[in-house]
């Protein structure tokens, strides 16, 4: 199985993910939450999270809980994402669960919260995606 | 209406979009390409482009095709994106057109394709999104 | 607010629903539970039940406890389905709860089960979606 | 390969298809056409076509459309549905076609409209969907 610590290190390994600055609080078996700070170099032109940045942020989460149930090489799908609320300072943190999985293929849910420096967490997106095991014959990277 | 140019100083207004080194590169009613060179800052631990640049690819571009039937005043409701071929090099290519619109909102499509030096183009990932106009009453942000 | 009768009589106004022979188990603020006998009419070429009954489960449940919170005039914007395993005998139960809403909108998430005889249930389709309250500027329906 | 009068038989053979009423009008290599009247027993509680009557069409199609270039063995692993305009009457027209493919998957996208007598027909939902091929060791329904 993977590790949390075995996570972190892929998660470092991102490039992106590093550019992003996401880190990975918490990695158990069938759930996976990331952290980004919402800096200013991540924002859109009314000073918002841009809506990239959650979309980021939802596409690994949901990768990273697959991971955790599927073993370390994955490849996600699909996903959908719902903008809830704007996001304007804080923390955005992506909490992913498997919903359902078989051996080559999971089901996840995220929900992304806006969390305040006094802890405060609301609701900002909801997330639904697809993520596949690679190394057999139906990845979707063929 | 929105003009190609003011189009592109909303783009260079949003700090994330500069961060990831997106242009757009065309911009015309009902239809907006995106375009981001696939710089190492951007991989995952593959080495590959990571799924979150796509995810904001599509996310934009749909967003900007709608803004140029709604205003610029315009949030994403959602989006739904199917990853199809992962992309190695080049320069990745996000091509959103408005499928259908009313007065407040727009539903929009995107096809992402990777561009070789060479001008060879192949789909990547296909997306679907609702862009909602804001300022009345309806927003996903009130 | 929309009782637990008045819902019942919205769906038995349906003649699709009454056609697929859906019921309204459960209808509290936020969350609606419909079921759906799984009879021989409503599989596909293989003896399964046709994934478009999972479909429109998933949509009027979903549908349904938007209605809850937002009223009886609503409508369903888009919706996301995944299918995850088959159905085969048993009833359908299809679980909506509201994610967030403000005063015009609702995301939803469903639960979609198949239900043995002795009430063993199956996690067999997750879906979310979006759905509008009508009577302002911003409906789908403009 | 799938027959034009194969796919027709597929169609022919699912219950809840009849039960609907749908035809199949077209089925060539990566598109397929489905057809269905809409008819009192197919409302909802305004009168309107019911959306879940849209997402077995859609559903169906984006499945056809995908059997005709993976055989006809195939499970749709996820599907996303817009609905934009509400049908009143006349004919649901669904139009599938298969935007890429492997041998083991197909992303299709479809549109349905709202066919009227004089054949004047009206965009009223998008979507996009996943079918996978069935009998290797990645299905949707291991």
């Amino acid at each position: 199985m993977v590790s949390y610590d075995d996570a972190r290190r892929v998660l470092d390994a991102q490039p992106f993910s590093r550019l992003v600055g996401a880190r990975l609080t918490e990695f158990t078996t069938g759930r996976a939450v990331l952290e980004v700070d919402v800096d200013d170099h991540l924002r859109q032109q009314f000073g918002l999270l841009h809506g990239g940045v959650l979309a980021y942020a939802a596409d690994n989460a949901l990768t990273f809980a697959a991971g955790s149930v599927l073993g370390p090489s994955v490849v996600t799908a699909g996903m959908t994402i719902s903008y809830l609320r704007p996001v304007r300072d804080g923390v955005l943190r992506a909490t992913a669960s498997v919903g359902h999985h078989s051996r080559r293929q999971a089901v996840c849910t995220a929900e992304l919260h806006a969390v305040a420096p006094d802890g405060a967490a609301e609701l900002c997106a909801m997330a639904q995606g697809t993520v596949q095991a690679i190394g057999g014959s139906a990845t979707a990277t063929e």
